[in-house]
């Protein structure tokens, strides 16, 4: 099931997308929903992205070129990083690099949604509070990463986390392949089978330091091949069964300079 | 005007703090409230953080030891961090020790409170933008510090940020005292004119990168002479003018060792 948020006269409406067309729902996804009848078509509507995150959470560097440069064991402790709701927006709107800068970093991402409560998780538990999948482009600053290692910034403007085009619920990440189309030229294609750490393990991590909660969005890693997007350029994230993100680049231009 | 955040016979509930007495509200405390008429003892109620956080956000090694040692520029890029929502207490919940270490620091804080939508402040403008301050208990577990700087793990546990006991919207920042008793020691006692990254550029910085929201919480800094706590300890972060918390150490239970 593919759900969608979007906007039609101005108001903000969920849907679910099926055969084509959006069917609006009511009520809370993770709880009780249901039909009200009504039908947009795709051409009518402006797509935001597919949930209010209640959190989003990023993993580090995460894939590997090729299969044979995995480790069996991985990394005792995975680099993790939050970035703010206030940078999240939908499948087409506009990446804005910020005005001290020329600019910005791609990285194409399989996003989990969690749906239900987690605390604690084994791997094999971990299926179980997975809601759906959807797409996230983790657009990065990295001259706002701390020379001590902090990332927060880099990855905190507005607008660095387009997030859908849907939140799916019935795919099989393990063998998704993630892509990033750079000004129509492929830059990233890889199988989800070339993570380091896999989502039953980081999902179990995660779940041990914090309680993960309904609506936490977990951005799994970017393959090999991110690269730095400017003004003008069209970035498009894509996962088979899922859909694309396309997302033009914008300079930010409400902002002063940072004192 | 103190606000907070209180359970009855398991009911969740929202105050103001006068006279002694807590005068139960309802509404949205950022837009429009009003008195319900009930009164209560504080005796007859439990405390919860005073508000539900939008988000939560740090500064890192933020306080001098002495006013000579600040300089007058002040770093060019301060480090932020975020804190999940679901790391968030009262001002007497317990502090929960990872089960995998023995220890974790405390961190007494001053924590701003923002009111309204804010996005590309000058410092003159971030006044305007703050409902409020409460006090916020920064727990720390640096054994999980990522080797190459990132901090969101030691940082992120739940119960790692008791918050509290009100949000008073009549305070002057720039005269307060932070304060940490340590098992009846004091081991914290700094003015905020130790601060390095005054409350006014550090909010006018995030400004500028992301648009805060009404309900953000910033976590101040903590000054010198924060330690280490383990279980059955007391520890009261105090701010005249505010309250205190007063959190006793306990081990983690329920959750299995992190694979």
């Amino acid at each position: 099931m593919k759900f969608m948020r979007f906007t039609i006269q101005g108001e903000k409406k969920k849907g679910v997308l099926e055969d084509g067309e959006v069917k609006e729902i009511s009520g809370e996804v993770f709880k009780a929903w249901g039909y009200t009848g009504e039908t947009y078509a795709t051409e009518e509507i402006e797509w935001l992205a597919p949930l209010e995150p209640n959190q989003v959470i990023g993993i580090g560097a995460n894939y590997v070129a090729e299969v044979d440069d995995l480790t069996e064991k991985g990394p005792d402790m995975p680099v993790f990083f939050f970035k703010p709701n206030s940078s999240v927006v939908g499948p087409s709107d506009a990446i804005q690099v910020p005005e001290t800068i020329d600019e910005v970093k791609f990285e194409s991402e399989l996003a989990v949604v969690i749906g239900k409560e987690a605390s604690g998780l084994k791997e094999e538990e971990v299926q179980n509070h997975i809601f759906g999948y959807t797409i996230g482009n983790d657009v990065t600053a990295p001259q706002y990463f701390h020379e001590n290692g902090h990332w927060t910034l880099g990855k905190s403007f507005d607008t660095f986390t387009p997030l859908g085009p849907v939140v799916e619920t019935e795919f099989d990440h393990k063998t998704a392949v993630v892509e990033a189309v750079h000004n129509g030229e492929r830059k990233q294609s890889s199988s989800t089978n070339l993570m380091i750490v896999t989502i039953e393990r980081m999902i179990s991590y995660l779940s041990h330091v914090m309680t993960l909660q309904p609506g936490d969005v977990i951005l799994t890693g970017s393959p090999v091949g991110a690269e730095f997007l400017k003004e003008k350029d069209e970035i498009e994230c894509h996962i088979d069964g899922i859909g694309s993100l396309k997302n033009l680049v914008c300079k930010a231009k409400q902002k002063t300079t940072v004192s």
